[in-house]
């Protein structure tokens, strides 16, 4: 960094630290002004650090309360975290809508990769009589638009011929007609908010779909110790708005908030976006309720942080996508809500200085990072051309890579205080060529917006082929770059994604499938991954789309033992078929 | 609080904020005054905040230099870290030496409640010749003493007559023995550093001793990532010496550090004294290599922190007390070495107080609340009574409990500050009845010997029986109220632990052992845990000591599972038979 930046970038902090504390008390609550680069800021190629500093209208008007920190402490942010949480939901449906009315361009069909598992009978009116007389009429699905969505996944890329969905209301009815489907050999697919990206949320061919939208109570929550316990089918954004009320928050934060279920969460490990703070469920999920394809009900929904009595067999059912057991009630640790939340938006000029800015966030952000996600220039303009919502923070140019850093604590002068500390350092040593800090919720929200947008934008550009990989940090982009060398001009080259998690969403858009191109992106890109001893499947899981591709990050021996175990708990493969595990070790 | 105290308690805090501000830079390296309770402060009944507000000498000479961050910021508390680490290292090997003299006193036999499996071979020549080709003489040890140390586990409490110890170097050594031991039928018991107290880690018989030691090399570190890949066999002591100097610390810490080996903590789920902050060993642990019994090994040894590629397999191995596999290689996320450390000792009059600071601390020191532990009077009583080096920090009266607070953070002013304004308020409302802030390294030290000391108090007190019981957290202490009360005045009735955990150590402590006493003991304890959803096993595993008291905590279909589990691992039953799951399911 040259000197003239770094003069630059000292007035800027100073003058609006200063100008912040002077306006604590007067701020209107429209309050939007930003810090743009002084008059006495040099000019010439190099980009400003376009400091925004901000304080939200809320933190201005909120004194510490030493009398009644217990309600002033935690409440002021409340209204940022929700506003945030509201317009992310907000994002998922309008994309899904978007994305609903593409599938008719962008269809494209995936189930003839395998072949029905003759040995599954099929429904005959003796098993409806059954059904209907264990749960009743109402909740026995046969109407034909029903089944059409419940067949249909998220992508419009899957889909099944199922002619039945039932919908149990709770444990024992779910038990009962697993128990049924088990001596008749009737294979079901779990279903819950149907969100998933691999296809394992939906039929492959007539499997009985079994939706558990009906199981959807909060059993408990301890505000001692944070536990809360409900049912597999509550929304997470329903169990998100009951803890904001209590002071606490969810472990996990995703984009289909709104429509997934903590169930479907838990069955298909959710990553997203808190994963970098909370770490993943099976930390913070406590104990589970599950039932297993013999209808024999596992009770393990322990609310302990600390159980070593035997093997943790929770854990098996945490990520194995409903193929060994239907998850029916969870008990998952929640953290308390803190005050506290700041967001930055950042340009690095390349891929390097997004790396040292994660390793000195880690050290100097520490306790109070929440985020750290990445995009490169490709996906930035993807979003700045295709939403109309949007717009660039920065301006004065295009940089190759953009970070979004978000920081969540209990004090928001200190968490201020230490984010501007970083973000000098950053800059002094160039690691950061320009960013602003969010000053409102709606700014806030816009940040989110352009990070968020990015599957909207894809969708939007035209066929997308999503790849969504765990690499080590350093090389993450090298299969990027890789990538656009062997396509060429063919189509356009996206990465982005939770860099803070080494998760990379890597993304090829072009104007419509090609076979061609496919060829090009597979397998190659299953390779370099499991050459460098990644994951094909971060956190999407492998469903159906990859069951068939799990030795790319699994050993032979592994993936035999995940059969045998299939074996065990579900012998006549009732479970979820067809994904997951190779169906030549389960045959 | 009346308004007396709460107006001592402002000054208080007042004066020593302006004082520290003042001497931050005046101050020798040997400052230890305390702001005592001031000459203005009320007297009377009512106990006084007998707030010691005084920072660290390093600290106390740091100055924030924007310019050299990198090196300033995290290294000046590195000492302190470091130091009070190397304390807890030497009071476990202090106790450790007490135990041993201890033992030929409070010597207990359990041998007699298993009978040895005819099922299982006995070694012969052939085997001996077998292992001496495969892992050269030097590691096939038959010599009397060390089978001697070998076969009795870290409390004397339990005794095997193994004749026979191996120390395999790598994973193929390794694999090679467990493929021969399966095939002649040769029963193993796999041995770390042998600190565990539930008998888990010695023979019952004469199984094989598997002794890892030689298996202690540190593969990888990545300083980006955090990825720490090493050998079962490193010592926890080792990995915290190396991690210190990179600028990280391991998730986990306990009094054993300087004997139990990190796959040894693995095997155990070993909780400790991170937790509360950085979560139990699932979800820091990242990947394993483990030997399966018939000798194949499990490659699952990932560096990612996202991976949802088929089932997540090692968590299987996480608490399993080594009884379905031996891990051979780990790889652990480790966080960054946070440069701000503050202990608070704290007393209050009752458990409800206890209960409501935690929930305040949750929520006041939110990311930076790294310990809380708790001892009650009796507990206390008994450190000061034996524990010669132990003094007093709260003097003026004997309170009913006393609470350790811990924080770590990246920023020690901001830190400090929230940490008071959070004790300030403890103190506002009647939560805190009196406490001190550490000034130094050997004042934080002290203040963790009275809470560590109190396993070594015990056993000079004479005979103990000791539980490790996981329970909801406002129950906890009503069990130890329930058991002063059957006891009467037979025995001392000690609770203790991490209550920021819901982890209870119930501790009996009397002249000698008596069995009339144990059976006023148990099955009470674990009928009582069990009625309250509780863990009998907290942290300690089931071992040999609790395998057939399992169903307490776990489901008899869950227990099932882990039975078939087992026998889908292990058919021949080889691996540390007679321990976690009952015998009776496995015959």
């Amino acid at each position: 960094m040259n000197n003239h930046r770094m003069a630059a970038a000292y007035r800027l902090l100073h003058h609006a630290s200063n100008r912040i504390l002077h306006q604590r008390r007067r701020l209107s609550p429209n309050f939007t002004s930003q810090v743009n680069r002084s008059s006495s800021t040099p000019s010439g190629n190099h980009a400003l650090f376009n400091l925004i500093l901000i304080y939200l209208h809320l933190i201005l008007n909120h004194q510490f309360d030493s009398h009644d920190n217990k309600s002033s402490f935690p409440r002021f942010i409340a209204g940022f975290t929700h506003q945030n949480a509201s317009y992310r939901c907000d994002l998922q449906k309008s994309s899904l809508i978007h994305m609903q009315n593409m599938s008719v361009i962008h269809h494209r069909k995936f189930g003839s990769i395998v072949q029905r598992n003759p040995m599954f009978s099929t429904i005959n009116q003796d098993d409806l009589v059954y059904f209907e007389k264990i749960l009743g009429a109402k909740k026995v699905i046969q109407d034909h638009e029903e089944l059409q969505t419940a067949n249909t996944d998220w992508m419009h890329k899957y889909k099944g011929s199922s002619k039945l969905m039932l919908q149990p209301e709770n444990t024992t009815e779910l038990s009962r007609i697993l128990e049924y489907c088990n001596s008749r050999c009737l294979a079901v697919v779990p279903q819950g908010g149907n969100t998933g990206l691999v296809g394992g949320s939906v039929p492959v061919f007539d499997e009985i779909i079994i939706n558990t939208r009906r199981m959807n109570s909060i059993i408990s929550f301890d505000e001692v110790s944070g536990v809360l316990v409900c049912e597999a089918g509550c929304i997470l954004e329903n169990l998100i708005s009951f803890l904001d009320k209590k002071g606490f928050i969810m472990p996990l934060d995703l984009g289909a908030k709104g429509s997934c279920q903590i169930g479907g969460n838990i069955s298909t490990n959710a990553g997203g976006l808190r994963l970098v703070r909370y770490g993943s469920l099976h930390g913070t999920v406590l104990g589970l309720e599950v039932v297993l394809a013999n209808g024999s009900v596992m009770d393990m929904l322990g609310t302990l942080r600390k159980d070593n009595t035997g093997y943790d067999l929770k854990h098996l059912f945490i990520g194995s996508e409903g193929s060994l057991g239907i998850i029916t009630k969870v008990s998952i640790l929640t953290p308390p809500k803190l005050s506290s939340v700041n967001i930055a938006f950042l340009a690095c000029q390349d891929y390097i200085s997004c790396q040292k800015l994660l390793f000195q966030a880690k050290r100097k952000l520490g306790e109070i990072l929440s985020a750290f996600e990445f995009l490169d220039a490709q996906a930035m303009n993807l979003v700045l051309n295709h939403l109309d919502s949007v717009r660039n923070p920065l301006p004065s140019s295009i940089y190759n890579f953009y970070v979004l850093i978000e920081t969540t604590g209990s004090n928001e002068s200190n968490d201020k205080e230490k984010l501007e500390a970083f973000l000098l350092h950053a800059m002094e040593s160039g690691l950061v060529s320009d960013g602003a800090l969010a000053q409102d919720f709606s700014q806030a929200s816009s940040f989110w917006h352009i990070r968020e947008g990015i599957p909207e934008a894809l969708m939007k550009a035209g066929a997308v082929y999503k790849y969504d990989l765990s690499l080590p940090v350093e090389k993450m982009y090298d299969l990027v770059e890789e990538m656009r060398i062997r396509l060429g001009g063919a189509a356009n080259v996206v990465g982005y994604g939770h860099l803070g998690d080494g998760n990379l969403h890597l993304n090829v858009s072009a104007p419509q499938y090609d076979d061609a191109i496919l060829a090009q992106i597979e397998p190659f890109v299953y390779e370099w991954t499991s050459q460098h001893r990644g994951s094909i499947s971060a956190e999407h899981g492998l469903g159906l789309m990859k069951a068939e591709k799990i030795y790319y990050s699994k050993s032979s021996e592994t993936v035999q033992l995940m059969a045998s175990i299939k074996k065990l708990l579900d012998p006549s493969g009732i479970l979820n078929p067809y994904k997951v595990i190779p169906s030549s070790l389960l045959s």
